[in-house]
């Protein structure tokens, strides 16, 4: 599945192992297959890496072969797109394996885990479903809003995830129990290469050196529990139970030629220097679905884009970093809910949650109004930039709790 | 300094290098002395202890040792005190070397930083001051409310502490500039041995297997910064800049003889099943104290202790994990600010404001009223439990903002 989304153009990183490759290690994906960087490096391909890039191939994480600069990262992929372009098909043995031969595991070790509030039209359909009103949030014109999550419980596409049990209104009473109340959240992340020092924030025309890539997320959301904990620290035992990421990591090298501007700001509001961004095309094209699916339904329940976020992916490094916070390689930084305008580009169960749910078609031709997730459900995150990069997929089932 | 905190009853475990010793590795102190573990192990002392525990002291930080079986801690504990009681001056050389001549260091990777609010007192006092009205979020008599905070800013003891830059509220304008209501907070955390499975409650009465030591905390708030950007999700930045640790985890062996029983509970409030804790002396009575000082002032401005919180590190440790979320070796519960019931037990400076600050004695016997901190100012949190057995200190200077 997702061939398409890895041709020669894409060249991410990733982490598997396998029967032949029983040690994980640092491998891309091309189209069906899962290519061995190691392998390859051992067999005195990829000669032009230094031995410090190929000896990063080895390792159980992506971090070390994220922290090289990115003239490494580059090269390393030039080299790989030469290769498979020209000597595909004369690989060494156990170089390339299909990817049903194989586990794909979290590509990285996340040290740190900074969830943001990029999507005005989120925001506002968050305000209306949970205060009855659309109101941002009095940071949100001035500078990105987040909060910092829970590294220990990311998880790779595929891990199932178990219902939160935990405590949550019932009518007037305080009730402990699972979740009733249990969403998905559309959201893409950027992971941080090179690291930076405390006390120095990054200049923002500097972000893209700190970040290696982007993947897909899904940031599981207990609503009633969250609700219940937020005043006033914001959510913790709501959010923290589990977050799931796509297991490619897709380079800003392969995203560039799908460069985008970003939406047109608030013009009432002067943005703050450290926000101003020289780059006319700060962020990217991606089209960004969710689907819901179990024994009897299928369905895509949301169509949206990357580039409609009001803050990008740069402002979130320069935000991380203004007050002297520093990177750690590794670290993910996300940009919450990714909503559009319209009803259809919801990024979450919450922001239909008024209107008694969405429509799902069932697979008998029917339609059901879902409100929240139930046990069995699997929800399914895809991107894609553009032809040949997409990000594949990032999926989880829901398990019933203990 | 401190040596009466550090006697044959504390054996606490940190991290130290000096001269004699470049690499880092796992220390104990003994009044005013390091003892290094590692040179002990390979002398042939401490042959009570396994292979895998001795080999644990080289290490840079004290993860591995922390993430052994409270057995090995125990033997460890008690070998090391044995050896002082009888060898303390028949050492191997460079075994024991004088605090003076060695640096120490952050003890701890920290994987996640989970900053709770247990102290009903700061609550009550942080919402007078903020709202004008005495009121606890909905959630605190629950459960303990907190947040995920950032790991990767925390330093050790020492470490100066740059003030922020960041947007907040000036009359009615949102402004950029360094902080002007730099705050200190007087906390408390346990450092987690160990971890736990992800999907995997810790039971309430298994809580201590999973927490290694204890160790003072000093969350460091710009008060300002944090006021603008907390709705809805909670500080990020008005936080992340830094939070200083003492040096030495304070094992919860060492703090037995000090158990207390935690206050009483509002009994209008069904406390939930995995919050009810089966024992009855589940927290600790340790004297905190904070001073800060200048090139003109220095005062004790806070007698407060840790037995005031209203949830214990036990629950911190129920809490966090009550909906499946993992604990990882190296991961840091803090209390949030410990505040007592009155004026001189005030944690912080934001419960003093709305009285124009604290007040605090010159050098030249006169008084002045501090409402946040300046730059040069430097913060010192003390904690003992009792005869022989504290912490030290926890301390950090402002410098001035680039």
């Amino acid at each position: 599945m997702y061939a398409d989304h890895f041709s020669l153009e894409n060249i991410p990183f990733g982490i598997a192992s396998g029967v032949s490759h029983p040690e994980k290690s640092v491998v891309t994906r091309f189209e069906n297959d899962v290519i061995f960087l190691a392998v390859l490096a051992k067999a005195g391909f990829l000669p032009e890496l230094t031995q410090e890039t190929r000896k990063t191939f080895s390792e159980n994480t992506i971090n070390a072969f994220a922290a090289l600069p990115k003239s490494e990262h580059r090269a390393a992929r030039s080299a790989i797109q030469k290769l498979l372009a020209n000597f595909a098909d004369d690989l060494p043995q156990h170089a390339r394996v299909p990817m049903s031969d194989v586990n794909v595991h979290l590509p990285i070790f996340i040290n740190n885990f900074t969830d943001f509030s990029c999507s005005r039209d989120h925001v506002l359909n968050a305000s209306e479903a949970v205060f009855g009103k659309r109101e941002l949030p009095p940071g949100f014109d001035h500078f990105p809003v987040g909060y910092t999550a829970r590294a220990s419980s990311i998880v790779v596409s595929g891990t199932g995830v178990r219902r939160p049990m935990g405590q949550f209104r019932d009518g007037h009473k305080v009730v402990f129990g699972g979740t009733k109340k249990l969403d998905y959240e559309l959201e893409v992340a950027c992971v941080i290469g090179k690291g930076s020092n405390l006390g120095e924030p990054v200049n923002i025309k500097n972000a893209d050196d700190h970040i290696f890539g982007l993947v897909l997320l899904n940031d599981w959301s207990a609503r009633d529990i969250q609700s219940l904990e937020m005043n006033p620290l914001g959510p913790l035992n709501g959010k923290s139970f589990a977050t799931t990421i796509s297991p490619w990591v897709i380079t800003l090298d392969a995203l560039a030629p799908f460069k985008a501007p970003q939406p047109p700001r608030n013009p009432k509001i002067e943005i703050a220097t450290y926000l101003k961004d020289p780059e006319p095309n700060s962020t990217y094209d991606i089209e960004l679905s969710a689907s819901i699916g179990n024994a009897t339904i299928a369905d895509e329940i949301c169509k949206s884009n990357f580039s409609n976020l009001y803050w990008t992916l740069r402002d979130l490094v320069a935000q991380q970093t203004a007050n002297g916070c520093n990177l750690v390689t590794g670290d993910i930084l996300a940009t919450g809910t990714i909503s559009g305008s319209i009803d259809e580009s919801h990024g979450c169960l919450m922001e239909h949650a008024g209107r008694g749910g969405v429509e799902i078609k069932t697979e008998t031709g029917g339609s059901i109004k879902k409100t929240w997730l139930e046990d069995g459900d699997t929800v399914r995150l895809t991107g894609i930039a553009g032809p040949g990069v997409g990000f594949g997929d990032c999926v989880g089932t829901i398990l019933s709790h203990h």
